[in-house]
């Protein structure tokens, strides 16, 4: 199996994308060597600065996923901060923004850099829903406790690992760039 | 024609590689941008930090290209810090060094780094020759007026451009590097 590093702390994480990489041949690594993370509203731009500078360090190949909740009545918010917004309002401060707000409307974006000489390749994933009325479930991290996708009634908290992999904003964005990048490795078998 | 921009300060470069990224379908762009050179024994480790992270900030298909030269006698200097040292102390200082030496044995050596999305590029070249007893030639720059390739009587400053190119470091990575970025593409046409 290939190996490959996937710069993140955060464990969930590593727990989610494992399964999927591992569907494609990849063995995963984490590392939890910081990231570069730049302030920008294009998630694009975030995870491909972040990629680009841990390869320039770790010169492995590797890859990072940047996601961020974009909530509709509160212009995009908290977007690429949504980590850092977890941490300090919580899922309580997005509820108490929505307090008395019929559109509940957000989507999941997630985006996914992935370095492995000869090959960069960057794929995206999004999944829309709404914000709940209050907080569910246990499983997941960040938002995942308020947000239901479209065609469910459970948040992404209230559903395994497998079942939010299977049109999670991460999911989506991962399954493409390990897929794109086997068949990148495989149109170009004299590269090995 | 494909434009990629040279992230080099140094515009005799972008005369010596023009002709070469041409013969590929490549029109060459010039940028000021400020290279990120790290301080390393490693060409290539130069090379593509300052490519990952000009990348990081310009988001445009773009190479650059490390050289050195490596005298064997002085246990491999100035070798990555081969522009410092010709900014300081000049073909003199290394005719100095080299006073009373009868090993004038010396390699250049380049490493072209290019980033074109999907594709990261690296290719090296090398030409070994000897040091002169003194300068001659006005063309090239750096210490090319006091290097004489194997093979040859003329230093790389007596000459043209073309004639260089066909055997220098530069021109071979540099070609080299175009041709394999030429056949990816070819390769992958599904991605144009």
């Amino acid at each position: 199996m290939n190996e490959i590093v996937f710069v993140t702390r955060n464990e969930y994480k590593v727990r989610e994308v494992e399964p999927i990489a591992s569907k494609y041949g990849f063995k995963i690594v984490q590392t939890n060597l910081p990231k570069l993370e730049i302030q920008s509203e294009d998630l694009v731009k975030i995870a491909k600065t972040a990629a680009l500078t841990s390869y320039a360090s770790l010169n492995k190949p590797l890859f990072v996923e940047d996601a961020g909740l974009f909530i509709e009545a509160l212009n995009g918010f908290p977007g690429p901060y949504s980590s850092y917004v977890y941490r300090t309002i919580g899922c309580k401060g997005i509820l108490k923004l929505l307090e008395n707000c019929n559109d509940r409307n957000a989507c999941f974006k997630s985006v996914v850099v992935l370095i492995y000489e000869p090959f960069i390749v960057i794929e995206e994933g999004e999944v829309c829903g709404y914000i709940s009325r209050e907080p569910r479930g246990t499983g997941g991290f960040g938002f995942d406790p308020i947000f239901v996708p479209h065609g469910f009634s459970k948040t992404f908290a209230e559903m395994s690992i497998e079942e939010k992999n299977r049109f999670s904003h991460r999911g989506r964005a991962v399954d493409k760039a390990f897929k794109r990048l086997l068949s990148l490795l495989k149109e170009n078998t004299s590269l090995r």
